[in-house]
Parts: structure tokens; C-alpha cells; sequence
């Protein structure tokens, strides 16, 4: 459906309407020259936001203008699934400050007409980044799921919350269907668990933690901090800075976050935490929590969950895990699960959320199970760990690429560096590795400006500048894995 | 749009591409035999969301898939405007469990097929609220934007995070744009002011006090609340239930939470505000913050902001204020402002917010103000602001209602009882009382039952329940609050 089309359609379904026709049917050459007529009569130069509804008669006008937008979403969806377009077309803020060939940011007293808002709409999608692109590979979580975007569609326009039952019914329902069907897979019973969805990954920390001092001190609601002893709590050095940042909000603070060392692979060494934890005891510091990690945000890294469960056992220790089951999960679209009731009561209104208000996140992931069903995710996620180890084959047979540790990736994260030719054969060094640190930036900033891949990279401990690969795009498929390599490659070997 | 016409459109357009010619010009009938044919085939029953894109040749599934559900939405976006449509149709949440006409939200293992995925859809719409529907007054914010909507499904197709400018280019510096014109309404500049957009206004409170603390005690952050004093803070007795939410979560404990009395209206009471702080002070407690309200929750009152500012500089406390411009957000799109830049570096890693990743919230808002301009959201409040009036006068002169407090409303809230014949004689009592405390949870009910009208009510201190109506729907008109009287009247004239 183009531009025209559209407005063809529309128009097409007045004439029907008028003449009872079936569309199908219809030879009727009159009907399509009206509708040409009709057609050019949609262009919304001369309509503005006030014509739509609730606007009398507004009806027609506010399908035509819907209509368009979504032309324009499904053309950006074929171009984001096409590996011959740009995943980017780079420019500096300062440029898009100042206004790209007519794109204004900028906000003004008078409205726009409804054609310059569709003007609008190509523009943002056309200076943003594909994230659903094959070569997308830059964050955690990266793809576009077309069911995961109908259900987005279908939660905007009914446009609720999830306050109550009463004005979200259905998706308060969803809601506890799908974390009963979650909390079955990794085998706790309903009436062991309860959870809810939360805003991102750092709010669910947030609540884990809040959580574990709630459960130790249930006098902390009401009285603040100001009555617990110096409380601690315990996370791998890869695991992640949301700990850090929800300890600095619970009035924790982050020196009281105490860190475990974790063995090559980025898993915390349990022996490490019980030494901590015997350390903070002794400083008069009173341990009530360990977060382990379960797939760290750099090495895709596992905690040893069973044997933190023995120490937390022993210790008396709240355990949070940070991880279980993020795969599956579309940006956004987060949980979180609590092994016992505790927080249905948690705060005086009875209800279980630090918001008010609260976003629908539920449908999107509910349809796409009612899409996938469970071994839907399974092989989705199966397809994420092949890949991982097809790249991570690949690499070690070349000799001008590194991995960040030689062993077959556990989960979907593959670190690895590229070392141009002039590198290949100098022996590790600190002059070495400070022309190392320069490479993956400069590789990076190159695909960006290019638009042909998007890779993250980072240093960690003192491992220099390394490129992290992850895999949780549902449009990547081999030949692109190769491309990124090939690409790497040319960019860098003349670095 | 229908059904047929969806798949008639889109196999139109392969047979305009093979023939070249262009669909307004075309008389062909083959065009249209074809169109019919292929049309037959678009059923979807036996095509599953692993054929969509990325598929191979999953383009035109795709298409097919989503104008479908688009004209779903199309359908439910008419309903919602449409007066003489039920607001709900109403059930209880054992029959959504058990299943209604086959609609059934327990997940399974294997995958539904893509028609049954469109059957779901409606369904979900089916049993859902139509909170945009012209007789929905329940909750603060209300009413379908329709600009706002396109601006949401744009957002969702565009599926990246406000994690950093490399992957969100155009909607991180839309964020500064807005926000620096939202400042400026206000009367900020932009070196003095920052801010982001956060998940609803519990968040948003919670930000203000953790800036609060910071800045009073930057130690917080790393050392936590052990090292500060015994720290309390100050709001209305009508300000949101958030603001002791976010005192439990921040570890200062709800009893550090003071409310401070109102007037009648609802307005917090500057000498009463005085009085609790030398009290706070005398009883050994550090005072470093008080949250004033700028339209409350039930009776939409503003705090006398200019008297509390000036307490707060005699004290030396940090004001922050709840509200301001709420009222042309739309449900999730909330904000926060800082008077200083003290934020910038609150956290280590320079961000600003507590999350890691963030949901692009701006975009929709951004479009509806290049949409309706700055003049057109003073139009839209305004709107509301007269309707308000208007309610009250139409109540004041109705003597089987009884308005909370009688003065002309200063906001879009109006609050009111409505007193049965039986009710209506009788003096104020305890026993009268008693009775009058059912009446508009009965009339609620029966709205709810028969899909009516939607309107929220409460009980507050020493009044019983009675009905709070908000104007914030822009599909409200005069004959929708008449139509409320009359149907209240219907409803409430044999309790």
C-alpha cells in the first residue's frame, strides 16, 4: 500500500459504501476515477490534529491519517529487515539541532498541518537506527519482533493502565496468567511467587533489593533506614551497575555494596563471598543480601547459583538473582519474581508496585507466546546460543581475531579483539595493548558512519577495548555473522 | 477498510508492480479477479508468526498481518469515539480466567496461528475499558489522543531505548528540546533547569526527593542513610500516597513522611506548615524537604506555592513541587524538573536516572505539541477548564446534589454527592451519614454493569463517599455531562 493506495483505499470504501458493492466485485470504472478524485483530495496539507476525532465527522480523516502513518511504519519495517539498507545514516546532534533538509526539532505556538506531522514521522524514523536491523548487534537486546510490535500497537491504542482491575480487566488478568506460566518454568508454584512487571531491568533490582531489606527489617517501611544496623550486600564485580545505583536510592548506599571477585569467565567464585562475607562481619557490617547474576551484561556470565544458594543458606542471606529468563524478553518488557508473598504486603495500600500508574507491558509478550508458544522461545533462543557458537568457531580460527576467553560460549555474548596486521605479532605489552584500546573505537565509529553494522565494545578489569557480540536478533542469521567479520576486517586492517 | 479490502489492497499492489501501471489509472478486470483470488488466500489460518519477517519472502505476510490488526484497531479507535458504544462490557475476572466465547489467555507451548492471533486481539479489545470514550471520567487522565496514538505506534516501531545518543539519535535531543521548552514555560532557563522524562509521577516524586537528600547530603550516595541525621519531610495531607511510597523505597521511613493540614479546599495550610516544622526541629528531627501539590489528586487544589517557597528559604529546605503542566500529559508520559544541574552528577556513571534503560516517552508528546502547538494545549485546557465550570454551575442548581465545597472550580476537578429523594431531607447525622457512604459506590456499580459512564469516587477525611469528576478527556462535550447528571439521577433516585 503506497501513499496513493492508501488514500485509493479510503476513498474506494466510500464509494462502496455508497453504491453497496462489493469491492472485490467491482469493475466499475466510475468507482476508481471518483476514487482517484477522492484520492487527491487526502492530502492533509490543508487538515490539522483538530479536524480528527473526537472532531464531528472527523472519522474518515482520522483513518486516512492513521493510515499513512502506518505506511510509513511498514515501509521503515521492510527497509529495517533489508540487509542492503544503512542501518543508520549518521549525523552529530548539533546537526539535528539545527534542522536536517527542513527536519525542525524544534517546538512551536501554531500547529503543524497533518501532511508536515507525517513529513515529521519519516524524518524521526529516518535520522534513528534500525535496531531490528540483521547487522543490529549493539545492545543486549536488539531485533524487532513483528508480533511484539502488534501487541505495542494494539496497548497504545487501548491506551489503559494497570492501576486496577477495573479500567484494565483483561491485562491485569494476562498479567497473572503470564507470571504463573513464568514462575512454572523455573518451578516455583503460585502460591510461591508473585511478581509483577516493572519499567527495565534496574527498577526490577531496585525491587529485589528493596525486597530483601523489607523481609530482614520489616520495620524499615515505617521507620527509615535510621534503625537498621549498617547494612551490606553482595554482587560479582561483573555484575551490574544497577546494584550500585539502586543501593544509592534505598538510602544504602554504594559503599556498602560490596563486591566478589569472579574467575576469567566473569562468574562470582563462591569462595570469594564467603570470605567477604565473614570480612564484613567482622568490620561490624551486617550482611542481608547477595545478588548473583544469571547472564552478566558483558561475558553473557552464569553465578554458580547453586553454591551462593548454600552460602546464603548457611548466612541467613537474602538471594536475588538478575537474569533468569532475559532472554526471551523484548527491550523493556521486564519482571520480576519474588519467592514468597512477602510483598503483597509490602505497602499500605496493599498494592505491589513503587509506581502508581503503571504501563501495560503484558500484552506484548503475552501474544507473542500466544505466538511462539513455549518452544516458539525455545528454538528462538536455541537459534541466539548456535549462532554464538558458530561465531565463536569462526573466530578462533582466524588469526587476526582474539578471544576475550577460549571456550565455547555459555549463553548468547561472544568478547573478542581484532588486531590489525601491524598488531598481529607484537607480544603482549602495555604499549601493546594502548594501541590495542584505540582499534574497536575506531572500527566502531567507522561502521556508524558507514551504517553497515552496529557492535558495542568496552574495556573491563584490564582487559583493553574488546568487542562484545551478542545475539538476541531474530533477523540475524549466518551470512551476517560472516558480513560483521568481513567488515571488522576492512575497516580495521589498515588501523 | 475491511477485512477483504485489506487483503484486496495489498494484492493489488503486487499485480500494479508486474504490470506496471498505476492503480488509479487501472480499468483492468483481470487486476481485480486476481485481487479477488489472492484475497482468498490472505486468510491467515494456516500462516504462523514464523513465516513474518524475518522470513524469507515474509514481506508481504507482514503487511497482510499488520494492516489487519491496524483495522482492528481502526474498528476499536471508531467504538471508543462513538457515544452511543458501550464504555465496557463488563466481567469478572474469574470468567476472563475461565475463558469467554473461546477467548482464552492461558499460554501454551505450541503456537497459535496468525487468525487466531487476530481473534485474540479483538477479544482483547472486546473485554477491555474504553478509556478514550467520550462518558469515561474515571481516572485523572483520560480520552484518546489521536496524534498521541500515532506518536505511540511510531515509537514502538522504532523499538530502541534512551540509553545513549549512538542508538536513540533523534528522540534523545527531541528530549532536550522539549524539555528546555517546557522549562522556559515555566520560567527556567536553560543553564538553570535539566530534567528527563521518567515512568509515571511516582517515579517523578521519587526523583525529586532523592535530589532533595542529595543535595542537602551528597554523602548519601556513597555512605548511605546511616551517616545522616533523622531526616523528615513535609506534604499536604492531600498530596499523593507516592510521596510515602517513595519515603519507604528511599529508606527515610513513611512515620518521617509529615502531613501537613489543609483548608477546605484542599490547600495545604502555610502557618500549619511553620508549626510542624519548629516541632519537627524541637522533637531533634532535620527537616529537608517539602513536597507541595499543584493540582491534588481529588480535589485538584494548589498548594499556595509563593508562601511555601518562602518557608522553605527561611528554613533552608528543598521545595519540590508535584504537578505543574500535568495536565496536558497524556497516561505515562510524565516529567520532572530540577531548578539546578545538581542531578547531572548524582550517579557515577553521569546519567540521570535510576533506570538503565528507558522507554522512549517523548516522541508522542512531541508530536502532539508540533501538532496542536503550544496555543492549541492552552485551548484544550481551557476547554476542560470551562467544562468544569460549567458542571459546577448545572450541580450548584440541582438540589439532589451537593458539591464538596462550593466555590467556583480553581482546576478540572469538580467533587460532589448525589443524595437520593429518600436521602435528601434528611439533616447531616451520623446515620445519614452512613447511608450516603453507599450511594455512589451503588451507582458506580450499576454504571459499570450497564457500560455507561465511568466516574471515580472516594471518601476524604470526614466526608463520605462522594463522586470525584475530572475533565482531562477531549472527547468530552456539554451533552456527555449532561447526559452523566441524568444518568446518575437514573441510577441513584430509588437507593
Amino acid at each position: 500500500m503506497d501513499l496513493k493506495e492508501c488514500g485509493y483505499s479510503l476513498a474506494n470504501r466510500k464509494q462502496m459504501r455508497k453504491k453497496s458493492i462489493h469491492p472485490c466485485q467491482s469493475t466499475d470504472k466510475d468507482v476508481i476515477k471518483e476514487a482517484h478524485a477522492e484520492n487527491v483530495m487526502t492530502n492533509l496539507s490543508n487538515a490539522y490534529a483538530s479536524d480528527l476525532l473526537p472532531s464531528k465527522e472527523g472519522e474518515d480523516l482520522t483513518k486516512c491519517f492513521l493510515l499513512r502513518v502506518v505506511n510509513i511504519l511498514l515501509h521503515y519495517i521492510e527497509k529495517t529487515f533489508d540487509d542492503k539498507s544503512k542501518i543508520l545514516d549518521f549525523h552529530h546532534p548539533h546537526q539535528l539541532l539545527e534542522g536536517l533538509d527542513g527536519f525542525d526539532l524544534e517546538l512551536s505556538d501554531h500547529p503543524e498541518s497533518l501532511e508536515q506531522l507525517l513529513v515529521d514521522c519519516t524524518d524521526t524514523l529516518k535520522y534513528g537506527v534500525k535496531t531490528g536491523h540483521p547487522r543490529y548487534f549493539n545492545q543486549l537486546s536488539s531485533g524487532l519482533d513483528v508480533i511484539g510490535l502488534a501487541g505495542e500497537w494494539l496497548t497504545a491504542t487501548a491506551n489503559t493502565n494497570m492501576f486496577t482491575y477495573e479500567i484494565a480487566p483483561v491485562f491485569t488478568v494476562m498479567e497473572t496468567v503470564l507470571l504463573k506460566k513464568m514462575c512454572g518454568i523455573i518451578g516455583w508454584r503460585e502460591t510461591e511467587a508473585d511478581g509483577i512487571f516493572s519499567p527495565g531491568g534496574s527498577i526490577s533490582n531496585l525491587y529485589g533489593i528493596l525486597v530483601a531489606r523489607y523481609k530482614q527489617y520489616p520495620e524499615i517501611k515505617a521507620r527509615g533506614m535510621a534503625v537498621l544496623p549498617c547494612i551490606v550486600l553482595f554482587v560479582s564485580e561483573q555484575g551490574h551497575y544497577s546494584i550500585k545505583k539502586a543501593a544509592a536510592t534505598l538510602g544504602i548506599g554504594t559503599d556498602n555494596v560490596i563486591e566478589v571477585k569472579c574467575d576469567e569467565r566473569g562468574k562470582m567464585i563462591p569462595a570469594e563471598l564467603e570470605k567477604n562475607i565473614l570480612q564484613a562481619k567482622r568490620k561490624g557490617q551486617t550482611p542481608f543480601c547477595v545478588v548473583a547474576t544469571a547472564g552478566s551484561t558483558v561475558f553473557g556470565a552464569f553465578d554458580p547459583l547453586h553454591d551462593i544458594a548454600d552460602i546464603c543458606e548457611t548466612h541467613k542471606l537474602w538471594m536475588h538473582v538478575d537474569g533468569l529468563l532475559g532472554a526471551c524478553n523484548q527491550m523493556q518488557a521486564e519482571y520480576l519474581f519474588q519467592p514468597d508473598k512477602v510483598y503483597n504486603i509490602n505497602f499500605d495500600t496493599g498494592d505491589k508496585t513503587i509506581q502508581c500508574g503503571r504501563h501495560v507491558d503484558v500484552f506484548k509478550l503475552w501474544l507473542m507466546w500466544k505466538a511462539k508458544g513455549t518452544y516458539g522461545f525455545e528454538v528462538q533462543i536455541d537459534r541466539y546460543m548456535e549462532l554464538a557458537k558458530y561465531f565463536y568457531k569462526v573466530l578462533k580460527k582466524k588469526d587476526n581475531f582474539k578471544l576475550v576467553f577460549d571456550a565455547e560460549p555459555e549463553f548468547t555474548n561472544v568478547c573478542f579483539w581484532y588486531f590489525p596486521p601491524r598488531l598481529k605479532h607484537i607480544p603482549k605489552s602495555f604499549e601493546r595493548d594502548q594501541e590495542l584500546q584505540k582499534i574497536a573505537p575506531k572500527i566502531k565509529a567507522q561502521m556508524i558512519v558507514e551504517g553497515t553494522a552496529m557492535l558495542s565494545y568496552q574495556p573491563c578489569g584490564d582487559k583493553v577495548n574488546f568487542f562484545r557480540m551478542v545475539f538476541s536478533n531474530p533477523a540475524t542469521r549466518q551470512t551476517d555473522v560472516d558480513y560483521l567479520i568481513d567488515e571488522i576486517q576492512r575497516l580495521g586492517k589498515d588501523l
